[in-house]
């Protein structure tokens, strides 16, 4: 008898009719004698109302109420998925974070959980419960009520998952597992029967919309093997977990493409200590992301001048554009340039580690497809270029066939 | 600097719009130095569309769930009012039920208020927020959500006026007040100053929809002096509060009509000991509310029969005629009469105990009116007559000008 923590995300319960879904679902799992605790996002949709509602008062709503009142949502959808379980007769309760005993610190609408002291949840699974959990949810020592900010819902999950010492947790997704690339771009692309947190987290940041970093390194951390499947079939999906020796067998374990970034590039940098620095220390300063960096070697005879290129998140451009541009006469770079049409394509495995010639055979791949390469930067079990976001799909496909087949 | 708890129901919270309304007014009692505290329901609306989502799924939830979900409806606006009062630089903090301390039995969506510890509450007050408490939930020793029932926000604040020792409960409303009747019945009516406890119980028995009879009847244990106002203008209100010396003075405090009613009668009833209570314990086993009784003489020469008469809610009316016509064998009555086309009329002022003469001058303004009477029935500080339906409003008014003008 495993012990089992499921998470449905807001739109595997996006309606009455869904949530009895779910419930039929977990019903069935629930007849195999298993022990169940399901973790529900909001209703999709319910989250930006009460977002919508309260920026209808005011355009900067306090941090404590925002999560007040998004708390909610979850509320609404446990107390909705336990009546929908009770109705096709398994016993089921619904709990709210607090209840569950999430303790988070005091930062709110992105608390951190601190600890969970989950007694409610084990005294209602011994008479033979199933439990559902408000997910995205928990509360500080002091009572108050906190949010754990995007992709709270996993979060919880695995952290329950961790706290329960279960067998196993199940992320529920609208996509059958982990794929080599998005098949939308490479169509020969597959599904993954298992990938290291490392992978799952190069991938994940290197733009493959899978889970948000967080909750993968929450995994990691505590060892908390978990399991990405569809919530719309019964096909197995893809365990995530500690690498094994075996995933070293493979070189690549997936491609992923990044169409979300911009190139700033400064032209004619004067060439000298600290430049580079206060640059992005600005850039810091005003949370602008920055991800890949190039610099490149020095020209002219007088004063040595440099190019500095790096690349931003797109919805950061026109304000990085406005820091760049307010350190034009303290960094006294001749130029800005900016190009919104670049593609960052990035191949992850743990394999490259122990296999050698992995770039070469990534950047001859890319010059026979006559893509080129604009900027490159590594990782332990990355590696990510640059590339002219026009060719972006030829150049997945290609390195995909070289690597993937 | 007083304390006041103010309740603002939900159609005075409505919509964003109407929540920085409240937020004003709010506001502006707050910048004359008052503490305050203030209770809100659901935004209008929103519990009706949440039990319709319950009701897609089964037609019976669970009623510990059906209090997890509705009980979000106020965590909603509480957070709302907090933001909206923010917004205009007011310091303000939501609270739950729960975390203001209110402590109920564990009676799922009728829980009974048992103490309440509001130590979050005085931490804020003093440190100079005003606190905004969801209305209508509580929660168990045990920490399960649960709700209060119908007219349950007016319970928690009069409920928490009492905990906090309040110097004012003002209920927020869509009248001015109390009036002397229903100002589209009787045109002449006018808003009373002040009214007793006893006075407004028998009113709201009566069918006068000022509040719900718990709330008064709480305020009324505990002392708690609170006042009916409007939301919509700074009229004065009607104060509620035990009764005075001077308020014997008047005779008669208010009139009201009750149309929602339904005489039965049962003819031909052997009139032999046991009979009546069979009939009234059936209904009370099927939750049907009495209201007024009369049985006449016996008349006969062979065995004595008489008529027993009664009425109930309208909403009961087929449910008690199942009963009753189930019970003709038993009860050997010889015919069921009903009629639904009464109106109950009835006359409320603790004046009465110290006047005599006032059931005489009802009737006779009655009889002179061409309004004949059909049942009587009376308490110390109230008399009730089933009259014609389609003579209510005349009776009503004629009723009126004789006591009040």
């Amino acid at each position: 008898m495993a012990l089992i923590v499921q998470k449905f995300g807001g739109t595997s319960v996006g309606s009455p009719e869904r949530i009895k879904n779910v419930a039929a679902r977990v019903a069935q799992h629930r007849a195999r004698g298993d022990r169940l605790v399901v973790v529900v996002s909001a209703m999709s949709g319910v989250t930006d109302q009460l977002i919508r509602l309260a920026k209808d008062i005011t355009p900067l709503p306090a941090e404590r109420e925002m999560d007040m009142l998004l708390a909610t949502g979850e509320q609404q959808t446990i107390a909705l998925t336990a009546i929908a379980l009770q109705a096709i007769g398994v016993a089921a309760v619904s709990l709210t974070g607090a209840q569950a005993g999430i303790t988070t610190d005091g930062v709110h609408t992105k608390a951190k959980i601190q600890h969970i002291t989950p007694k409610q949840v084990h005294a209602w699974l011994d008479s033979g419960h199933v439990v559902i959990v408000a997910g995205f949810q928990g509360q500080t020592p002091e009572g108050q009520i906190t949010t754990l900010g995007r992709g709270g819902s996993d979060l919880t999950a695995i952290a329950l998952a961790s706290a329960l010492k279960a067998d196993l947790c199940q992320i529920y997704t609208d996509v059958d597992g982990v794929y080599t690339a998005d098949p939308r771009v490479v169509p020969t692309a597959r599904k993954l029967d298992e990938i290291s947190y490392d992978e799952l987290l190069e991938l994940a940041g290197a733009g493959a919309k899978v889970m948000q970093l967080r909750s993968v390194e929450f995994a990691k951390k505590f060892g908390v093997i978990f399991e990405v499947r569809s919530s719309m079939n019964d096909h197995p999906g893809t365990i995530v977990k500690e690498e094994t020796r075996s995933m070293e067998d493979v070189v690549i374990r997936g491609v992923s493409l990044d169409r979300n970034q911009a190139k700033f590039t400064l032209t004619g940098v004067p060439d000298r200590p600290g430049v580079a620095a206060r640059v992005f220390k600005a850039l810091a300063d005003a949370a602008i992301n920055v991800d890949m960096i190039v610099q490149n070697i020095s020209h002219g005879d007088g004063a040595p001048t440099t190019d500095l290129s790096f690349t931003v998140d797109k919805p950061d451009l026109a304000k990085a554009q406005k820091v760049i541009t307010g350190l034009q006469g303290e960094a006294g770079y001749r130029q800005l340039l900016v190009n919104e049409k670049i593609a960052k394509l990035s191949i992850v495995g743990v394999g490259m580690r122990s296999h050698s010639g992995v770039a070469a055979k990534m950047f001859e791949t890319l010059a026979k497809a006559g893509v080129n390469i604009d900027m490159i930067s590594t990782s332990e079990i990355k590696i990510s270029v640059a590339i002219d976001g026009a060719r972006a799909e030829l150049a997945a496909q290609s390195v995909h066939t070289a690597f993937l087949g």
